[in-house]
């Protein structure tokens, strides 16, 4: 636990931006919820709608209903009809969710239509749920990035509608399984419950057999029940309405016709059949409330068609009450049904583990969205990265920073862009591929705009307006002022709360380089001959001409940076073996612990299901991985071993295995990693065979059936091969149905050794054998796979012949007490890297090097967020980083003294809030939950926000 | 003209029923016109929907919205989303046009949403435009149906709204061409002007070429201009929005995206798109006024999508005029557009022949849908023919009639079931075979209700309450009642104004019957062998088992009955004569006028193109008529004589073409014309090839390429072979494009003969050959013709096997100038049938005979309707049945006095009405029009509508 001294605590920040109701003080949802019959079987009708944040059109495009021959979709005309329909009848409710959507429509609002909002707010007609600026992906997110979305959408509703603004309910119908780490963050954002659609059918045909589809999710081995228990909802249709309900117009269903005097008068029939659907599905819950979702993909466009119809049902149904009927239906949100479960006052079954893979057939595993567009998922987490030292740099910058120098810059974009970006059909790589571009544009013009910032704060912070640039093409060795320039000056920002040692790699076309750090002293570097230009199958790959690379280590202080460089170094912690014969590595051994692996590393191909086969007609695509068979084709049995570079300051071998296949093994001085940097692409489908490529380590752990993946990047969850936590698993895809997502790390351990993998994106990976780990890297698929996006997975590259992918894994060998010292640091440092900016000639530099830290952050702390809230305040968020009992050292309980925590911020006081910055922590009250289970304790990793008012 | 005095037409009848308006007493939308800009181009936007009355989806599957999966169409969703986007802004402007669609809906709303509807339509934001219960098919409509079904939704938004809900201008953007008649039914009933989507394509170029796309259309030969005038539009895009300006849910253009902070802002360049769309439709006009049609097929049902886009346009594009633009557009209605062309007083261009045939490319005249579903059309004719009797004895009978010794009966029921079918996917024939379906269950529903109705007014009338059958089924020669009663008495409705004589035929099994009139006196009848028993081929298509048929003619007076009957006769007026060798009709001979005319008759199919030739791939559809050959394939080049009756009342030959063709050839004592009655079905198709059946009158009438057709049963029009009167038309389609709806005769002449044919419904006709007469009967086909219906017109039979159609074709042989004098009583005759009602065994009758007039109609006087208007009151139309010149005797003028007009009714008070029976006659004001032309002067032909107070 983060312990914050009293003092700081209550010494409030602002609290101009909260919206307090003259009428509704508090928990106005629930005070306005209708009536109930505790007689009777009460049915809960849940109006919605589920607006994609960009899928098989953009985000602005579903906005406004542009491109309506692609999907029939218009959300400004949703919110329009919606707010006419519930002024209609004071009974009628809606929800609203995605507030990426809800804040275009606002803007353009009259302040008539402003006033009728928040008065339908107010009163609970409209009720914001989950209220994140997307309804996030759960597989592929980092949970910085998913705090950072949800932070964006609640601060506009707190912003706009105060506490009745404030969303009660996690609200995750849409997303294809579901992490632990999010039902963690929602629990400390001080969500009451959560509700989703998608779990494995086997799973859902259990919990509705034994009436579990409604639990208590303890979604965290490391914080103290409750702080992390969320009480869970399986919702009965997905998020649709019941068979024959739907009176959508992108429904056909019956309306209910209830003039006699017209044709096929239909009212009894309905009514009936409204029963006999609502006795059967009180059957699977345990209370005499049940909920149903009267909506679906961007429906209420003309919500008219849903409120008459309704308005009849209810009519209608009800009115059989009067000749004994037990059954009452009425208009509500999720929120005031889970008011009904919690006056329920049952025991609810408790779950740990959680829902990945999801299936929902047997050979329907939605395990290939784990590493669909690997290209947009690693520009998804540099930008997330970026956006940090956007965010960090306009703190320590001030004021300038946005209009500075360097013109107008702003944070706020790029905010925007990365929440778009954690939709669960955008870093998913679900999405279509024009959506995928429109993803990458967001995030390039929202880098943009702080590049203006970062501009401007560094010319503030080092005192020089020389013009910057930053070296955008790097990782694929471009940079015309390193190429061109005789001499240049680099500045690197380091955005973690410590000190990181970083290898930088410049492209250049002289011999001889003296490179000094911030002090003048002279740092060792070497200049290689490009590597990959010797390649010589893909040298085309590489769009640079520079001849050679500048290879040097910089290190920078927490949170700041230095104008660079030095160094000379020995290897000392680890030692790699590569067989002779086939070229491969064999093993890997950890100097300083002195345990040696074997290690065989090679790049397969699944060759992936064009469902042709007998026993499904699944295809592999964007969504679903399914091999239609479970041994994998080699790519290559040997590598050749192109060139062998040996330094001071790195060594590196590189591997080719084919025209598409390649790889650079490393070890940097002075670091505990091996980094294998893998190439691959274009994949070749002339063939006619769909191919999803994997890496796979084969060593001698003793791991049996075992292996642990993360949950969004946070905690680490055991992972065991055909078998599942919750229910008897009936395996029906050997491979698909044991692919779990990692977003950071994954690893293999006995009780000597840990190997850990350390990834640069969201991944799929497993263990389908003892001592080994696969981790797919790249999907080129022929086929769609019958999830809605319409288009076969083939990403087209430069030249309309396949991507190329380049990517990053660490990989670290210790003993698995020791993994955690190890792979957290690792791990933040792949997540936040340090920002690189370069300046011709030699610039007049006042300050050479800064760090916005007094000091370094203990071990165990993470600076999360660090960001300008408003003109006078800055939100932070600390972040005990170790799990519970993974590191001796470091998973205990750490203070820290946030006065004495910034160089250039003075604290006036501090005041703590919910994970979501939406509310006062003391004002947290949330819905209690019985679970018959003993409770447990737990210490640390907590996350906690403080908005700082700082001068 | 029709003369009634004075005194009868001041004396007002009950007003009780019209509302008016306590703020505006006058023309209410034109008062409240948007204002205009004198010196700019003046842009209507006129927001409007189409709303098929049945097509796809049945008319209250479209009302309701119900099988969406079939159409995306709900009326009830489109008027509660336009009225509550009227209320948004009071700029905005709607019309509606479709009465049966208002009629449903506003039965269901609240007190409070009339009140806000009635508002709307007072300030002329909502306006009802046409006003019929549906948009009635111009081709295949019989002018009397037309009057009824305007009436009904006339009469239904003068109860409602009062002289702000009439109507000034009738709105048929959808018919597929336009008869005359319908212009002058306008005109008559006061509307200001007309607007029209399709004409021919040829005529449309050469009309934007000339500026001639507006008109002033004189649409009678017989009345006094400018009583028939109409001021007529063609609109620029059919009845939908320019390309690119769609904003319907259902279109996919671009919404004008107006945020600049969002993706893809468009407003620059869909300004001067409107611009540049703008400029170029006023080329084709004269004035600086254009009008848009903003919307289409069912389109509105989300309003908001075109309101808030039009809302940005209108402000986008005006906002340019502070920088010099000229374009000024505006929410307008078509009558306030109308407005502003009358106020141009220019001289617009005189039109006087109709918009007959209708082809919108080379290949692809709308010429299929003049006979397409001959059943439904012949069934649609018996109905309006059955619901002018129920009217009639609605009055006749008095109140009993409704609520009497057999339950309650109504006539409203029919009305609204004809006012349905009168819509142009209707009786038109181009709906799918589930509507057609259900228009014709809605007629039998109809003639339901008026069965209790004619039912208790017999009783009233004859003093017999015995149960009375009526023998639906006497066409396929079915009645239990006659099969197996040994006594039983029939009763005869005679809805016409004058007496009729009427052969009739009953199945009976017996061999030895007595038939006696009225008065007791026996009639000459026969029992003949059941002819159609005999034919060898087609036996199974009588379903009846009945032995033989008694014959007899009937005589019943006027607006009366008789219970019956006498008869033998010598058959005076005509001779048809035979060839021997090919059993075919080889003359006819008028005994009276001494003349004959050598005639063939023999029946053909084109072979309906398979859309796969190389001009075009136009298909024959049920709209499209495009045989693959002028020269159609002869079905037997002999007819077999199968039997041939001669008796004292009926001459009969029976001929046999095929198993699917045969045909009746009827003489009836003391009858004028030569009955053809003519089985055609079930269409073989196992061939592979669709086919279109005829029949062809071959003559020695010196015709050249000239023939004669009747617009909607009324007027009748010159037609000559590949020539269109006002353009120079490029024939592209020799059979197809001399194609013409024919509602109920067709003629050929020369000096000396005149050959009519009389039918029994809507057909399409032709003269392709000198002397030449085809009428075609049947269609049966194998594609969809791609105007939407979806389907092949292929109608099933009772086995499955293909529809059976019978009918009749009634012949007349006269010199020219006494053809009217036979085929207007016979045309009459033949749209108002008797009725025959039957009772078993000896009913104690007190009234055998009865007449509702004292005395028969002058023969130039047609009761077109006699019906109960509200308790006090009745409506009465009488019509000049004669026109212009067409009869040396009776195309002058006549006079009625309506006092002694009826024996039972005494009429206190009448007041002249329009012909649409909601505007006084002294009160209709229509705008005045200048063609540059001279008037000319007619005389007689007017239908004039009475309020008559009755009690």
């Amino acid at each position: 636990m983060l312990k914050v001294s009293k003092k700081e605590m209550i010494v409030g920040g602002s609290k101009t931006h909260y919206f307090i109701s003259p009428l509704i003080m508090d928990n106005v949802s629930l005070q306005s919820c209708p009536a109930t019959n505790p007689s009777m079987l009460n049915v809960h009708l849940v109006p919605h709608t589920h607006d994609d944040v960009g899928w098989l059109k953009t985000v602005d495009q579903y906005y406004y209903g542009d491109r309506n021959y692609i999907q029939h979709a218009g959300v400004q005309y949703i919110l329009d009809s919606v707010i006419d329909q519930l002024q209609k009848d004071p009974a009628r409710r809606f929800i609203y969710v995605e507030t990426a959507f809800f804040y275009r429509w606002w803007r353009q609002q009259s302040q008539d239509t402003r006033r009728i909002v928040t008065q339908l707010v107010n009163e609970g007609r409209l009720e914001f749920i989950n209220g994140g600026w997307c309804m996030s992906d759960e597989a592929t997110t980092h949970y910085s990035a998913v705090i950072d979305q949800m932070t964006l959408g609640l601060r506009f509703l707190n912003d706009t509608f105060g506490e009745c603004g404030r969303p009660l309910v996690a609200w995750h119908i849409d997303p294809f399984g579901h992490a632990r780490e999010h039902a963690s963050i929602f629990a400390q954002m001080g969500y009451d419950g959560f509700f989703f659609g998608r779990l494995d059918y086997q799973d859902k045909a259990r919990r509705m057999k034994t009436k579990e589809m409604e639990m208590l999710w303890r979604a965290s081995e490391s914080l103290t029940p409750p702080l992390a228990d969320l009480f869970t909802g399986v919702l009965p249709n997905g998020y649709n309405p019941p068979e024959g309900f739907c009176w959508d117009q992108s429904c056909n269903d019956a309306p209910i016709r209830d003039d006699p005097d017209l044709e096929d008068y239909n009212v009894d029939e309905i009514v009936q059949r409204f029963l006999n659907v609502s006795y059967n599905q009180a059957a699977f819950y345990k209370t005499n409330h049940i909920i149903m979702t009267m909506g679906s993909d961007f429906q209420y466009e003309n919500a008219n068609l849903w409120y008459k119809n309704m308005d009849k049902l209810i009519k209608y149904v009800n009115a059989l009450q009067a000749k004994g009927s037990k059954v009452n239906v009425l208009y509500s949100t999720p929120s005031c049904y889970l008011q009904e479960l919690n006056l329920a006052n049952l025991t609810w079954p408790l779950k740990t583990d959680d829902f990945f893979p999801y299936a929902d057939d047997a050979h329907d595993f939605w395990t290939g969205y784990f590493t669909s567009r690997p290209a947009l998922k690693l520009y998804e987490r540099l930008s997330n990265s970026r956006l940090q030292t956007c965010n960090q740099l306009e703190v320590l910058g001030g004021p300038k920073s946005t209009s500075g120098p360097f013109g107008e810059g702003d944070s706020d974009t790029m905010k925007r862009a990365m929440g778009v970006a954690q939709h669960h059909d955008a870093v998913s790589g679900t999405e279509k591929q024009h959506v995928a571009y429109d993803y990458a544009r967001r995030l390039a013009t929202g880098w943009a705009h702080c590049e203006v910032l970062v501009r401007n704060s560094l010319a503030v912070l080092s005192g020089s307006e020389s013009p910057r640039v930053f070296c955008e093409n790097l990782n694929i060795s471009v940079c015309p002022l390193t190429e061109s320039s005789q001499k240049f000056s680099m500045n690197v920002y380091n955005p973690l709360g410590r000190t990181v040692s970083w290898p930088v790699r410049l492209p250049v076309n002289g011999s001889l380089y003296n490179v000094t750090d911030s002090n003048g002293k002279a740092v060792d570097s070497q200049v290689g001959n490009y590597v990959f230009m010797s390649f010589k199958h893909i040298l085309r790959r590489n769009r640079g001409y520079a001849k050679g690379e500048l290879v040097f280590q910089v290190e920078a202080p927490p949170l700041g940076y230095t104008t660079k460089s030095i160094l000379v170094y020995v290897f000392k912690f680890l030692k790699v073996n590569f067989d002779d014969t086939t070229g491969l590595l064999s093993s890997l051994t950890n100097l300083e612990t002195n345990q040696t692996i074997r290690l065989t590393q090679n790049f397969y191909w699944y060759n992936a299901s064009a469902g042709n086969n007998k026993e499904s007609h699944q295809t592999s695509g964007a969504y679903i991985f399914r091999p239609n068979s479970s041994d994998p084709f080699v790519i290559n049995k040997t590598a050749e071993i192109q060139t062998v570079t040996v330094s001071s300051t790195v060594q590196e071998v590189t591997q080719w295995f084919s025209p598409w296949v390649s790889q650079v093994v490393r070890l940097y001085e002075g670091h505990r990693e091996l980094e294998l940097e893998w190439t691959v692409g274009p994949v070749p489908i002339a063939d006619g065979l769909g191919k999803e490529v994997i890496t796979r380590l084969d060593t001698d752990i003793e791991s049996s059936d075992y292996f642990y993946t993360d949950s969004n990047g946070r905690e680490v969850l055991e992972r065991r091969k055909d078998y599942r936590p919750t229910w008897d698993l009936k395996q029906t895809e050997p491979i698909a149905g044991n692919y779990y997502p990692i977003n950071s790390r994954a690893y293999i351990k006995d009780d000597k050794h840990q190997l850990t993998v350390v990834t640069d994106r969201s991944q799929g990976a497993s263990s389908i054998y003892n001592g080994s780990l696969e981790i797919m890297l790249h999907r080129r698929l022929l086929y769609d796979d019958f999830r809605g996006v319409g288009e076969p997975l083939s990403e087209p590259g430069e030249f309309f012949d396949g991507l190329v992918a380049r990517g990053r894994l660490l990989l670290a060998l210790t003993p698995p007490k020791m993994a955690a010292d190890v792979h957290r640091p690792l791990a933040q440092g792949m997540v936040l890297q340090p920002l690189l900016s370069f300046q011709d000639g030699t610039p007049l530099i006042s300050r050479n090097r800064f760090s916005g830290l007094q000091a370094a952050l203990p071990p165990a702390v993470h600076l999360l967020t660090l960001s300008q809230w408003d003109k006078d305040s800055v939100l932070i968020r600390l972040e005990h980083q170790y799990q519970a009992k993974e590191s001796e050292t470091h998973s205990q309980p750490v203070t820290v003294n946030l006065q004495k925590l910034f160089s250039t911020l003075e604290v006036l006081g501090a005041s703590e809030m919910s994970l979501g910055a939406n509310q006062w922590k003391e004002d947290m009250n949330r819905l209690q939950w019985n679970t018959g289970s003993q409770l447990f304790i737990s210490l640390t990793f907590e996350q906690i926000s403080f908005q700082n008012l700082s001068v």
